[in-house]
């Protein structure tokens, strides 16, 4: 197998799930967010980069995804899976896992 | 990315998910509601400031949220995930866990 | 946003959720029950005081509740969020943790 | 709330719930069953006095209950929520919980 | 209520439960089965004595069960539960944790 | 219950059970596959000796099983329920805890 | 039982099931890909070699697989079974545990 030379546009979620830019700490300040630190699910400021096709329903169809790319989101900073591309980091998430878009 | 300047106004929650200003304990107070510190599921009070489109069913329709913006409401101290705006507590919850609305 | 005055009349449970006075211990014993104290799931008896619209279906229609407003119920004590208003004890709950209406 | 004078004829289980009478040692013994002590589910023999209206269906129809009043039953002894009227023990059931009718 | 006078005609499982006879230690050797003692599920040998109706779907009807009475039937040793009728043992089991027949 | 002489053509899987003879460890070497010891899932490698008539769905058809008698099958080492006949050692598991069918 | 001679040709998944060769850390390194090693679901980079008939759906259809043999896929390390041929490891995964195609 050939080295794979990741970058945002060749990673393709599949089903319901998105890649998303994490925000970092600044921007988040910048923007106003203050994260509560408590024992509760704490939660996290991201840009979509990617959107898989949708979930599938039983019938084959598949449900409409609900943020598209572009779309700031708050997501629970436990949820999905981390990934680092040089110095940048992303994480993918179930769109069940994010909360809320923010602009 | 741009910084993300959050506001009430730019908090969109997705599905079925509500987003809820926290009350003040003295509001609480002032409301003649104790909270009783027990081993159970502690109720909390709050305003709703944002609503969801409703619950995705299978075939694509959405379920119609049972409560609106302004509405005053009871739910879990231990559901959702909270989110501060300056000064303010805001907590965004999955409708299902709202108790009550209490006004 | 004004406080809240919370008062019996102004709770409205949500869903398949129902609103109840938790009997004060003399009434259980005037009763005639007595609430076994042992490892399983305890009962206490209460008087239901507002009753939510009733669990939705999947297809938007509500399942009709089971009890009533003055319904006298059985309910496991450790079911559901406690609420107090004033002096007096209630108990927001599943109607699926009423295990039998009493009177 | 007027005390609840609780007896057997008022108690109404709700859904699939049963009401049953827990047999007393010395009818056990005399009936020939032995319950076994081990780390498995416990048997427990009872006789069946109330029966609620059967479980739901999301089409809003009942499951007609399998067991009648009268019929002796065994059911797990962890299962339920024990009640007593007077000197006589009871438990509340849901119908799956009943793994046999024995008379 | 009169004493149970418990005997295997008298035993009716419930929905999919089948009552299974245990078969004795010599019984299981003499077959030339070696039933493994590691960290995994236990199988045990027994007889089946009495079959339940069958599990029933949600319109009503009943699952054909896939045992019958005389069914020599392997089940984990953990599944159900255990009842003696004088020097028998028995087992009330779900047809579920009946892995094979093996006769 | 006269002795129950189990051999492999007397097993009868019940549902969607497969009954799969071990591979010894030597066979599995001369294979070429080694199992890695690690804290995950552990594969095991066997051959389909009887299989069940396939999972009922709830209208009361079968699933056609996926595997057949001769097939070589990989699955997870913890699962199902293992028995011996005479010095074999045999294991009898869900279809779908087999992983693939590696001949 | 013959011994099995496993081959990536040989490895028919069953259902769901991909079979994915595991990227060598120098594949990954080289790709840019640096995977953070923290206490959430660490992400595993691969190739599809073989890929199951697909999920099947209670009406005996199949689920048509999103991956493609070929596919380099992201997958969370934790997930599925591995399994080694000679040098080379493999893992054999549930399709809903692959992430994202990302080539």
């Amino acid at each position: 197998m050939a080295a794979v030379s990741l970058s945002v546009s060749t990673v393709k979620p599949l089903g319901d799930r998105v890649f998303v830019k994490v925000s970092a700490a600044e921007e988040r300040t910048a923007g106003g967010i203050l994260l509560p630190d408590n024992a509760k699910e704490k939660p996290q400021v991201g840009e979509v980069v990617q959107v898989g096709p949708g979930k599938r329903n039983e019938d084959g169809s598949r449900q409409e995804p609900e943020v598209k790319v572009g779309d700031k989101v708050l997501y629970s900073k436990y949820a999905g899976t981390d990934v680092k591309l040089g110095s940048d980091e992303y994480v993918l998430l179930s769109e069940k896992d994010i909360l809320a878009v923010v602009s």
